[in-house]
């Protein structure tokens, strides 16, 4: 196991090299993926990248790899701990079972059972609490001091930036040949957001990144103009990955970085789940719908470009779909 | 564009490769899939060759195309004929279209919108009739008489079982290394089947095809007893795909080179569909979930085993689904 350095500002060129070699033995390389059928629609050349595809199901794998490996050897063997209901549990319980320690995961009492029973599956311990901020907040607190357990922030870390960025660089890597325009990702916490900012940046040709936000939960697109970190007032969007608003870490790459912050209605983002889910065959959440839903929007700012995507999951309840 | 001679009698090695390297513009390479959940679930090594990643959405690419190529110019240029609702249908009428001919097709009146509008979209010219066999047959006839476009039967024709064939080959050749012990497939008509059982027979080291088959409409199983072609009673079954009969041709190969056939109930088919979606997160139609709905229920027989599993294709409707 390769050990990595904490991280007290934005990653480099070379600390993503390193921490992509580093998280080897966590992640799959997920393929990337065209359709003859979508470019027409959209008009221009896409390229998908499948994290649905990667080990629990999405992207967050990376970041909490990257983030567990950069403890020192002491602090990893306490465990790891965290609190969320959806991938980012799963991913921590995943990396502390790869490294053979602990992991403390933080639930609501009302987590889907489905999402229980996975993070249950991964071998982690599972306290539960009332699902508000304040309670969840105070129950990891009590987790980490009755255990020691190192908390692994979701997105507002530059180790976990930095894994999530290694994402970007496989898509960059595996399309050899193609000079892309613009990577688009979807932004909640921030974290897969700045890290494909930061992998276009030192890796691409000529790429640059772009955000991809629901109008329901703009907050991202709102801390850009404002140049400070926004809050949502309602977090009412289908796109249940991003609900969050950014974080300090997060804010400093991406208002450096990302130009631009496309916003979608949710009729749109539907739309395009349901245009990949019955062209291209696999099954993303709602969240990754989010970019094509830009891109069929936005056409003209496309047209006939060469565009990355990342599909971040595929994490979705197939029982109650949105269309 | 390789023109293939006609077959008389089930396609020996050397017709199969040629058949493969024909048919190349119409098909994609589509991907080898492992899962490791569903392999603990299973007990065994599982292979998934993924062709609801094919054009058109499904294998009944590869057939159509093997059955365009072994028309005589001459009978090429007046064009295919065929009738179906289904995937044959959208691969009679892409493979039209890859050879720049015109291609005729017989629909039920009440066929769902979204299959008449994807043959549409190939460009291919429809006849509505009354949806019963009598019907269509004669509104086939009637086509074929005005238009002396060629009949492309979806799976009782040597060239089509020859196209299937290509999707076993594939499998086999994008897992080295790897002794598979047993190839799965569903039986509809049977078109795939013995296809694969003769890729099997030719190009693999020492793997057996065995069939997987809805217990509701378990005719092949049932033609295998009685040594010849059994129908039946009802259609009933979430796997449409799968209602057919077998027909004198595939059943000829089948009777000979498939020495199992394997029943499964509607839940099974139905659970074995789901667990497909939510832990490979990809579409698959319920006919192709039939094969690992079999390995769970007999795992006995696959314990340790490596075995791949052709997934047929992807084209369901995702409003309305099973589960």
């Amino acid at each position: 196991m390769i050990a990595l350095k904490p991280l007290h500002q934005p990653p480099n060129q070379a600390d993503l090299l390193l921490t992509h070699e580093a998280i080897q033995p966590f992640i799959h390389r997920t393929p990337v993926m065209t359709n003859a059928s979508l470019d027409r629609m959209a008009g221009c050349k896409l390229f998908f990248k499948c994290e649905n595809f990667q080990k629990i199901g999405a992207f967050k794998m990376r970041g909490a790899a990257s983030a567990a490996l950069r403890l020192t050897e002491e602090e990893r063997a306490k465990g790891l701990a965290t609190h969320s209901s959806g991938n980012h549990a799963q991913a921590v319980a995943m990396a502390a079972k790869t490294l053979g320690i602990p992991a403390y995961i933080v639930m609501p009492h009302d987590a889907p059972k489905v999402k229980i029973a996975a993070v249950e599956g991964y071998g982690a311990k599972i306290s539960y609490c009332v699902n508000t901020p304040k309670d969840r907040q105070a129950a990891l607190e009590e987790v980490v001091v009755q255990t020691g357990a190192a908390f692994i922030h979701p997105f507002n870390d530059f180790g976990v930036i930095a894994g999530q960025a290694t994402a970007a660089m496989e898509l960059i890597e595996d399309t050899p040949g193609i000079v892309l325009d613009t990577l688009l990702a979807p932004v909640g916490g921030g974290g897969l957001m700045a890290g494909t900012a930061l992998a276009a940046r030192y890796f691409s040709v000529q790429a640059v990144a772009w955000g991809a936000e629901p109008h329901n939960v703009d907050d991202a697109a709102r801390s850009l103009v404002q140049g400070s970190v926004q809050s949502n007032e309602t977090n009412e969007t289908v796109a249940d990955g991003l609900r969050t608003n950014l974080g300090e870490k997060t804010f400093t790459v991406i208002r450096k970085r990302v130009p631009k912050i496309l916003l979608v209605s949710e009729e749109e983002i539907v739309a395009a789940m349901r245009h990949i889910w019955e062209r291209m065959k696999i099954i993303i959440e709602p969240s990754c719908a989010v970019p094509f839903a830009a891109v069929l929007r936005y056409p003209e700012m496309f047209a006939d470009k060469n565009i990355g995507i990342i599909l971040t999951g595929g994490n979705v309840d197939v029982v109650g779909l949105p269309f």
